[in-house]
């Protein structure tokens, strides 16, 4: 088995080890933040913690009433003149915690006096040592370069920091109910060899995802591309509406990623466009109508609190990236070019 | 002459009108701003008016050192728990002003006491009778599905807004400057149907900008989807890094943003990443060593201040969008399964 698909099956147990180990510490920087009461929240993240924040720009803004800004580390990098982080929230999210951008925007932040707070894999990383507070992911080592245990775990680090800021006991409980779920994701997705072989020459795709799930979109996008190099873009049903949608021809490919939710029937409503043009629909979901629509259905667990599903929903999509490479003849564990330190500026 | 061609042509013109006929409102507006002196701001935007938004993040960063965050409309319009707005500055960018989702985040603004702006096309829509204030982009009537002088309007608004801000006078010679070198940049891309040929049946294209012209990457990008169909990602190099660039191979089109600037050096560095991957470079720049580097070159004029590179860049862009529309027998004013106005929640 590859390392990808190890570290797809270990993540029950690094999101049971997450949320076990990590809830005190959570609490702490939650009580730090409450303190300092701030107005908004930047995060600072590049690649698949990139998509992590999309999903916390949700998570906070509905259920802790902080807007998320996802932060332009070009400016403090390059242009050497970003902007003011008085009075915010500062998160750096990122596996190794090497990347030089990310570390800038969090020095941005201490110089301007906000509270930082690192999110990462590496607790001893340039990252953790630039920020005030650290929640490690306690993933354990990521061999793959393709990103998997460390994103999900990255979305529990963001929603045990979310439920610990709102101080609901509830939450917690939910909260703990995800490893099941997740591992309930991969037992229900585990043969996609024959569901997968149809897009074997599949030169480019759509991911579709709304609300919590736009996460989900970017990133299952981003494994279909770092491992099987076709083109696969993200979008919700609003921004394609507004534009891109012209693309859509009969036989397009879309992976839609619907959960039960408050946008369900607004992407059950897109699926009905996408129908009208004849395209060609691949669907993550619980929702038996949605499955039976889709060319090709892939089944999430019922019951998933939806600020919770991205954690739940992402798990069918890297199963499908890997077993779309395999399909392809690709090594999932070596995408072209890639390493799994990325420095950029 | 399609309604799209001639409404390219007709930018100059737009733009000088804005800038002339909107700085007194545009410093009225400022001094309100000045008044509240918010922390941070908030964009509801959609398709080309996100584009816009996204031009605005590193022109407030860097200029106003003003955080700007694009809003996520769906937390207000489905999932009605949107994040407190209280303290922050509201934009809403919109050529029609009838999307309902923008509408629904300048009235939570509102309902929140934060000063509320809308830039429009469309100083009677919803979103100008929703805002505080109104900016109205005065570009004429846009027929073409695909916005173009509305956009580099947005552009050309944001600008003015951010150089009112600063009460900078050298600011606002820059920006006088600009109708003339859009000018410039028409003129020196008049004929493309050569240039374009070449590219008559690829099927996707990634469009990398960073900076400034990270906006006109996603811009370009979506007048491509919208009038040729095919498939064009916009990236900042520093994200393709992340894990994308493992999709680009021998011969995939890349079409890079590249004006004089400070990150040019990395742009030109990144075609060098391009290089070692034989994909195939189409350049958008005025430097004369990356424009011999590419297949194909589309110059710009040079000495153009980089805060308003975005609104001079976006127009070899627009011209390519439309050639290549041409030359795959495609009518550029009539995108397939799109309206002018979208609504959307």
């Amino acid at each position: 088995m590859s390392h990808v698909e190890t570290e797809i099956r270990e993540q029950p147990e690094a999101l049971a080890r997450l949320f076990t180990g990590g809830r005190a510490k959570a609490e702490e920087i939650a009580g730090l933040i409450r303190a300092r009461a701030p107005r908004y929240v930047v995060i600072a993240a590049r690649g698949s913690s990139d998509n992590a924040a999309r999903y916390a720009q949700y998570l906070f803004g509905a259920h802790n009433r902080l807007p998320v800004s996802l932060a332009t580390p070009s400016l403090y990098t390059i242009y050497g003149t970003g902007p003011s982080l008085a009075g915010a929230l500062v998160i750096g999210v990122s596996q190794s915690g090497r990347s030089p951008d990310i570390v800038a925007v969090l020095e941005a932040g201490r110089r301007d006096g906000s509270l930082t707070v690192a999110i990462t894999n590496e607790p001893g990383s340039p990252l953790a040592q630039a920020a005030d507070q650290v929640l490690p992911l306690a993933a354990g080592v990521e061999r793959a370069v393709a990103a998997t245990k460390t994103y999900s775990a990255s979305l529990g680090a963001l929603a045990m920091l979310s439920a610990a800021l709102e101080g609901d006991p509830a939450r917690f409980e939910e909260l703990a109910r995800v490893p099941g779920l997740v591992q309930a994701a991969i037992d229900a997705n585990t043969a996609l060899a024959d569901k997968v072989a149809r897009y074997r020459y599949a030169e480019q795709f759509v991911v579709v995802g709304r609300g919590f799930n736009y996460s989900t979109a970017f990133e299952v996008a981003l494994k279909m591309k770092e491992t099987s190099y076709l083109v696969a873009e993200p979008y919700s049903p609003a921004d394609l509406l507004h534009g891109p949608v012209a693309m859509i021809e009969r036989g397009f490919p879309a992976l839609v990623i619907a959960p039960s939710g408050r946008v369900l029937a607004d992407l059950a409503s897109f699926v009905g466009t996408l129908e009208e043009r004849h395209a060609e629909v691949v669907a993550i979901s619980d929702d038996a109508s949605l499955l039976a629509r889709a060319t090709v259905g892939l089944a999430l667990p019922p019951s998933v609190p939806e600020w919770l599903s991205p954690i739940v929903a992402v798990v069918p999509g890297q199963l499908w990236a890997v077993a779309l490479a395999r399909t392809r003849g690709l090594d999932p564990d070596r995408p072209r070019g890639l390493t799994k330190v990325t420095e950029t500026l």
